[in-house]
């Protein structure tokens, strides 16, 4: 393995300073010079600028609601489905054709267990029954009386990644391996402030959350998280919830495993103990390797993931590239990501893009200088409780492979000399 | 005018308490009960939940790219033309019906001055040249080999609210008065690592962004701000900006007025002074009341709006309500919004949403009890700086009502009797 220059900046990307001023290459690798990063050799000297045609008439006019430009149709979300169904399975967000934190609506991922339902907001009602004092109905009207908060979260579901506790590594990049993460901002009202109406009885510790679609999902949550930060959210990036997402109203448990967040909302229900419904079974649980299971261990462990580069994205000679990706955690802010281009021999600290939020995506930045020798590229997580991500041998040895649900080990993207990236075990 | 009861909470929205041990009263108001604020009557008793259709049979399949809920066809942009055009114009993002701080793409306003060009990303290319020592020309693919940054950042037309230097009120909402400002995650390259990498004469004072759009629309900068904060977006919340918002890349130039935050950008001119093109008249100046303009003054002042509740929402029965709104600055963060219910004779402040984030929008609430009568309802927001946003008259008083550009008065909506909301002057 050719040694592979890594330069990190400090965290505060927002102080003004220009790029030579901010640079500080690797103590192992600062026999490169700063310039030698700068070389790019596409950069063309400047000649007669083109006047495309769109420059020559006017462009098209104004719509109502809109959409990507038709050159970017290739930026879709891919989906599968249980045979003989249409709309049960998961669609997966395209993160290596994307840059920020924000998922935009239309690439949310999803886990569908019955369809999109196509809800009347009008007609829909929020029943919330069981152990308390007073039973509630509520409108959409009447939810939105109540106050509201935002919070830019993600939703993954327990079951992203899964492929990579397989023996041999699986063909694919971050979009069919690890797609099943989304990052919004949510908009809604705190459930704590509805279960305090309802007049919760001291001895329940659970809920139970149903959706109305026609899988009837539901899952039981615990009473702590429901008063903790869980929320009701009507919107999504400023706009109502999509119906893929839930429309018109969606639990977020921010930082619990994705179908907790039980879209379509219509029923919670205050009880003693978890309901144990059919959508808890050994499904969405931690295995361990005698065969047997966590079942309710609800966040989401620190894990982080390479996006660019990544397999489907070829590097273009030798050079300057900004390896780049995204980091959670289901437990609190990110405090560290560490990114290696030798297969985990050696570590350099990537930036993190303030803000960093709890329990949002928060995006890691690093530059590396590509000398076109082979390279395995790993990202390496900490969150703020100081919990590294494990390796994906250290995960396996405690999990065992007879499972596919909350993988959060390193994942592998080796570069070869031809610039090509591919999934590896490393 | 009967007093009007408002409730504030405390600016820390993230903690877990509940409603009632958050919530203090106005020492003004308080004479009603926490219990009275939580009254609702149109929360109904539990009764029998409907199965409604959509639960007795499999919903729709996925989709690539998703879209709003059907019931939701009326949350879209409205917009104006210049007679004979259909893309000369503006169109404004309906707030009312929105919440949280980002503005989907798909109703991020527009100021368009001669349509949207439909730019394919290969053949486009970036020029930056002038008083550099290396004239350059980039393609999308190499300006993507470079280190990226993301903000959240507010865009306002310097036209935005202009209606309200008229005399008479004009009857409109939130989106027709107030709707050319929205607010996105946007993603790229600083512009001052291209200019460094070109080599700034030290003469140079100033730039000249220009469009790809059938105007040539075009504007001078001012070196301080290219390498400061300025940034060429490519991407807007997560996916590629969006044609009518620059693609494949807008200048941004976070808490600058609007239209320097060139869109479909094509070329940099480093230069000594402005270049008073033809889009640097009289438009986009700050009035004075002797006749004449301030020219260069590019930051947005700090402002705010109420957009729940506002026109085109109707008051339904007295009791609890959520006051909610949007506040900004160009020069930073917001600090405070103090909110009335009296048009400005008693202010109590509201909680704001964090992350309070400079040159973003800054999400208010408040809670308020509405005891049917009459009230005018009006946000006054203060920046770090300690600026605290001007009453209409003051601000009129400043700069006459000539113009129609920079506006940042105080705005009132008045609530009858009726529950309806109309724009007033107060």
């Amino acid at each position: 393995m050719n040694k592979q220059r890594l330069a990190s900046d400090p965290p505060d990307q927002a102080a003004g300073n220009g790029l030579m001023d901010r640079r500080h290459l690797l103590a192992a690798a600062a026999t490169g010079s700063v310039a030698a990063l700068l070389s790019r050799p596409a950069v063309a000297a400047a000649g007669e600028l083109a006047v495309e045609p769109w420059m020559q008439e006017p462009g098209s006019p104004f719509v109502g609601y809109g959409q990507p430009s038709r050159f970017e149709a290739n930026v879709v979300r891919v989906f599968t489905t249980a045979p003989g169904t249409t709309g049960t399975g998961a669609s997966r967000t395209p993160h290596h054709l994307l840059d920020g934190t924000i998922t935009p609506s239309g690439l949310h991922f999803e886990r569908h267990h019955s369809g999109i339902p196509d809800i009347d907001p009008v007609r829909h009602r929020l029943l919330i029954h069981g152990l308390v004092k007073r039973p509630l109905v509520f409108t959409l009207e009447t939810l939105a009386r109540y106050r509201m908060e935002s919070r830019i979260a993600f939703i993954e579901c327990g079951g992203n990644s899964g492929a990579l506790y397989q023996k041999d590594p699986v063909a694919g990049g971050v979009q069919a391996l690890h797609g099943l993460i989304s990052c919004a901002e949510w908009t809604g009202v705190r459930l704590a402030d509805l279960l305090d109406e309802a007049g919760v009885d001291p001895r329940a510790q659970w809920i139970l959350a149903e959706g109305a679609d026609a899988a009837g999902m539901s899952r039981s949550v615990p009473m702590a998280k429901a008063m903790d930060d869980a929320m009701l959210a009507l919107y999504q990036n400023g706009e109502r919830v999509r119906p893929s997402n839930g429309y018109p109203l969606r639990l977020l448990l921010a930082g619990y495993e994705g179908n907790m967040n039980v879209k379509w909302l219509r029923r919670i229900k205050v009880t003693q103990g978890p309901t144990m419904t059919k959508d808890e079974t050994s499904k969405y649980t931690i295995s361990v390797p005698d065969g047997k299971a966590l079942q309710f261990v609800f966040p989401i462990e620190t894990k982080s993931v390479i996006t660019h580069p990544s397999p489907g994205l070829v590097m273009k000679g030798t050079g300057f590239y900004e390896i780049s990706g995204l980091a959670w955690s289901g437990y609190g802010k990110i405090s560290k990501v560490d990114v290696s281009a030798d297969g985990g021999k050696s570590w350099a600290p990537a930036a993190l893009q303030e803000p960093v939020l709890a329990k949002a995506l928060t995006r890691f930045r690093i530059a590396w200088h590509w000398n076109g020798g082979p390279a395995i590229l790993q990202s390496r997580a900490t969150d703020e409780s100081g919990y590294v991500q494990p390796t994906r041998a250290r995960l396996i040895a405690d999990r065992g492979i007879r499972t596919i649900y909350h993988f959060n080990g390193i994942a592998s993207w080796a570069v070869g000399e031809s610039g090509e990236v591919t999934h590896v075990h490393a």
